[in-house]
């Protein structure tokens, strides 16, 4: 009996660990790019992970890496910007968790800060070996569009 | 000795999972008021719960659904828009609890962003036999009014 | 075994507690100081913490109770302001922790609001025997200077 107790309790430990986990992978991910850390971006998406962006496709850690370091985003943060994600709505369910969040960016121009763009975001991510990796993010301009909304929604990994 | 041991680590992961599921569901209300889900959005209340903002009285899960159904938010969202809420600071007593954030309203219109409101809001909550719900939200505009500033200073239920 | 095993448990569910207790004091920052609340806001620093925004230095509770109660701040939040601060990437090692997130500051004026800045923020904390406390607070603009980014990348206390 104690020992279902004890094996209840890990089980309902594992699963706030996960949820903390993911919440901290997001909230990770605007400091990041904003600070340029290439490596530390790349290395929150799982190896054969992919990022959607508005139609940009990234299918690999290296692409991740190199929209990092591509001129558009070095100029992004050169001039002063921020990736402002909000609080992600995660679930987990095992090994895969969905999470979606709502994000803005906001950019320097001369002495004035201005909202660029309003978004929605979409993770799935997958337990890995070593922890909670992004294995498919989309993200789509908060516009009108029924594709951005549909994001909006997080349901259970099947 | 090991009962009473095991008996505090249960109380506290207990209160780890209401704090954590209080601000998995203020994290999920901006996505799905955005996203137009008005059955998920008023589910996120208790059945008598309600939601005043800006003196607009809503008086059951009925009402907050007619909300997200109504021409205005439809309006809103089909136009493209963000309930960016920030993370809530939640404090739970037993079976109550309070949680506070703020929030700012994002607006697309002919391909550009702006904020068109910054606001306080105070939610009580109250666990329910299927999880916890929102009994009162209260949401003002900061626009330096001391009722909306008020709002911000989280206290423990009684 | 059940020992160890139980040992284990409550150092697991202590690293889940230190890091939403820090997250918690985060989340409280902007709602406390939009508030007004000087000596609630002052609370959230150790008795000899320090900020440091835009080179203003505070170095005790003392300076920071009066910059919350300072001519400058109270004509903000009398006009309607909101220090929105985003989810905290919490890192813990035992008695100390770090925590960064980004922050945009968002001004009423006349009936419209705007972002008057984006910020790039840096917390050093520490275990006191009431609970965790700000040690050292780092802001600066994200206007692309090379300092406020690196206060972006959060690593675990020595």
């Amino acid at each position: 009996m104690d020992e279902e107790r004890l094996a209840r309790l890990e089980a309902r430990l594992l699963r706030l660990e996960d949820e903390l986990a993911i919440t901290r992978l997001v909230a990770s991910y605007g400091p990041l790019v904003d600070a340029g850390e290439a490596e530390a971006v790349a290395g929150l998406w799982a190896d054969d992970g992919a990022y959607d962006v508005d139609g940009w496709q990234m299918t690999s850690r290296a692409d991740i890496r190199a929209m990092v370091e591509s001129d558009g985003h070095q100029g992004l943060i050169a001039g002063g910007c921020s990736h402002f994600l909000g609080p992600a709505h995660v679930i987990v369910s095992g090994d895969e968790a969905v999470a979606v969040c709502e994000s803005i960016l906001v950019r320097h121009r001369e002495g004035s800060y201005s909202v660029r763009r309003a978004g929605a975001n979409h993770f799935t991510l997958r337990r890995q070996p070593d922890g909670w990796r992004i294995q498919h993010r989309t993200t789509r301009a908060l516009d009108g569009s029924a594709e951005a909304r549909a994001l909006l929604v997080a349901r259970a990994a099947r």
